[in-house]
């Protein structure tokens, strides 16, 4: 194992940016408190981390994070710069978790860093080979639903609290029924006392199951499994026994060794949600860039990953959402792309811009209220997506597909089309 | 369970406070797209989330973090408050997981904010009651140990990387003949090729045991179990096995559902290392306050907690350190309060400043440098480091005291007592 993972970072520093890096390759390896006698040098060789990349990008009158080192708190300006930094694997050995405490762990609290973001991280083959990896991605989701050559549409069921499993069954039935390909829980419920997971599995598959009689379509239901391991192993029993074929979980609430520890066990596709994405994401000067951070989900087996939307809802910028997407699509050792999901704020509107930022269709497109909020139903909902979709992959305009897609019309009447 | 649980935010909008506060309780509760015929206020008088608490702190003129709502992007100024909002528990059930997807979800993308930080959550009874909670806590640890009436000294493996499982095993013989009370692993080292998990515990051990034969102690080793839930268990039997009594993970890299499966096999103590933690914290308008964030692993079942240290190399502020190590002292259900952990640039010097803090030595003091930088070696930085105790408990001046203590004094001369 003579290979090397690298980490690219996004730096800012009242130092000079090559010191601070070397600082951050040698926190992160081999360093110590004092010289070792001898055994330095060797050590230093095999096992050290190296700058292998700085690209500075300008500087900054201010730092943006507090607690820079005291002896430069009243430096002029502070340096931004793209740095590299390569590691042994030797260091580390195949672990996701341990990836992630070498590349994100201490480094974030370092005295010469008043900015600090990972950017991206790249492994070697070997991890593709021995790590857990997606099950199912792209094409065995599709295979799992049926549907091929457009997006995957789907939809959330809300509201996000207190349905009992026959409330939200009947909502199912009303959303099959719609034509839509997928619906997920919301992620804020598991296995509440209102809507113990058992019963409401049972409900809900019940419905999907009649409805896979009656159409020969059998609509994915991203069941929310998120809780201890034995919890989520369960659940996910329940889910796979009653012919279910999707399990969600909520990877920040779990963490990596739940999601490795559910892969490991499971026979369904998973369903990436990344709430509590935004304490980790927000200041563009700290935390992670998604690029970075998907890759340690795909590299334990998820197969669906949530990237927001564009002109989404949230805080999220669409370049970022443009950006998290390819990187969720693009391959890596062990996957070659999985799915992104798109959600929040979406209808037919963004379907041209999100087809335009891609250039295909192999993505999850989440609608709530653009399905349940159209003015003809969720059946018009969910054929004013489809068509929207249409238009996009035809390179028609919305307004042009509309004058013959009577849903699409009804839709752009309805949410506005003002982008 | 009609109880609730709290959480409490500061946050920075563009808009009302009160109105930016009902959104977040509203978002992370019983929302919904659009009105559901009949439901709604029955739903919501049972599961809708509330605001209890709104203090404002003050305005500023520019919005901290980037993407609140377009349409108050030309604000003028932004409100800071500290706001409280009280959930059902109902909503979740008992579950760490989704209590963190619940306080510390979505919510931080919300458009309204341009700061969201979770400052303290406080859970019902219930909790404590049936989450795993800390086995050993400050009592367990103190009888494995043998050290009663002052801090545990200890400190950390270094060099970080490369040492092998013999080299580790001779450092370790040095470290404790120099009297330490507890060691850990580096946390970049778990299971890597050029140490493996089994041969460093056996080679480690091996040392503890003689030494322990000899005098009576038992030094407490805290292994790295970082990992996937099978590796975390397999190597806490080898641990087990060969008489350790404690265990260390890096608590952000396997996340909530991998402590508590570690937690509900284990019979060692468990070392929480949280780092990563910079990501989750460095912007003090974004993320967590460790208030809020370490009450999460306690319920999991944790037994000891790293807070950083008073005047430490990384980016902390020492107010910081001391409102963590107060929390992590705190009872909260389901314990009467864990170790916190002081390391990062410690020596003698940081005691009395510690003691005046806490008030009590409830504590571990790990010093790296502090040790094995001591002009008389190894021994000399245990004998000053508790010298520096002992002056700190009796209310004696550090440099009084080691005016009869030469340990304290020749590291007083090394390491400089400007503070």
């Amino acid at each position: 194992m003579t290979d090397r993972f690298t980490a690219t970072y996004r730096i800012e520093t009242p130092a000079s940016v090559r010191e601070a890096a070397d600082a951050m390759a040698g926190e992160q390896s081999a360093s110590t408190f004092v010289d070792v006698p001898g055994e330095s040098e060797e050590l230093q060789r095999r096992h050290g981390a190296d700058v292998v990349d700085v690209t500075e990008l300008g500087t900054t009158a201010e730092p943006t994070l507090p607690g820079v080192d005291p002896g430069s708190e009243e430096a002029s300006e502070y340096t931004r710069a793209e740095v590299r930094i390569a590691y042994p694997i030797e260091n580390v050995g195949v672990s996701v978790p341990q990836l992630r405490t070498t590349v994100a762990g201490n480094v974030f609290e370092m005295q010469p860093l008043s900015g600090i973001r990972l950017l991206d991280v790249d492994v070697p083959d070997v991890y593709g080979a021995e790590c857990p990896t997606p099950q199912f991605g792209v094409e065995g989701t599709r295979e799992l639903i049926g549907v091929h050559d457009r997006p995957i549409v789907g939809t959330i069921i809300k509201p996000s609290v207190g349905l009992s499993p026959d409330e939200t069954a009947s909502l199912v039935e009303t959303l099959v029924e719609a034509g839509v390909d997928f619906i997920k829980d919301d992620e804020l419920i598991a296995d509440p006392p209102y809507s113990r997971f058992e019963d409401r599995v049972e409900a809900v598959m019940s419905v999907i199951d009649d409805h896979a009689e009656e159409t020969g379509k059998r609509v994915m239901y991203a069941f929310n499994v998120t809780g201890s391991v034995e919890e989520m192993r369960r659940r996910h029993d329940v889910v796979a026994e009653a012919g279910g074929t999707c399990v969600m979980v909520s990877l920040n609430s779990v963490g990596l060794a739940g999601v490795l520890a559910l892969r490991r066990h499971s026979d369904l596709a998973i369903h990436g949600h990344r709430n509590g994405w935004g304490a980790l994401s927000r200041c563009p000067q700290l935390g992670f860039e998604y690029t970075a951070y998907q890759k340690l989900w795909r590299l334990a087996g998820v197969d669906h990953l949530h990237v927001n939307g564009i002109r989404n809802k949230f805080t999220e910028s669409d370049e970022s959402v443009v950006a998290s997407a390819r990187a969720v699509q693009r391959p890596i050792p062990g996957d070659d792309g999985i799915l992104p999901v798109f959600s929040s704020g979406q209808w037919a509107d963004q379907a041209h811009d999100t087809y335009a930022a891609l250039g295909n269709v192999d993505l999850m497109y989440l609608a709530g209220g653009g399905i349940m909020g159209h003015p003809d139903g969720p059946a018009g909902g969910v054929d004013a997506l489809k068509q929207g979709w249409e238009a996009a992959m035809a390179g028609v305009p919305l307004a042009e597909y509309a004058e013959d897609h009577e849903a699409l019309r009804r839709s752009m009447e309805a949410f506005g089309t003002d982008e």
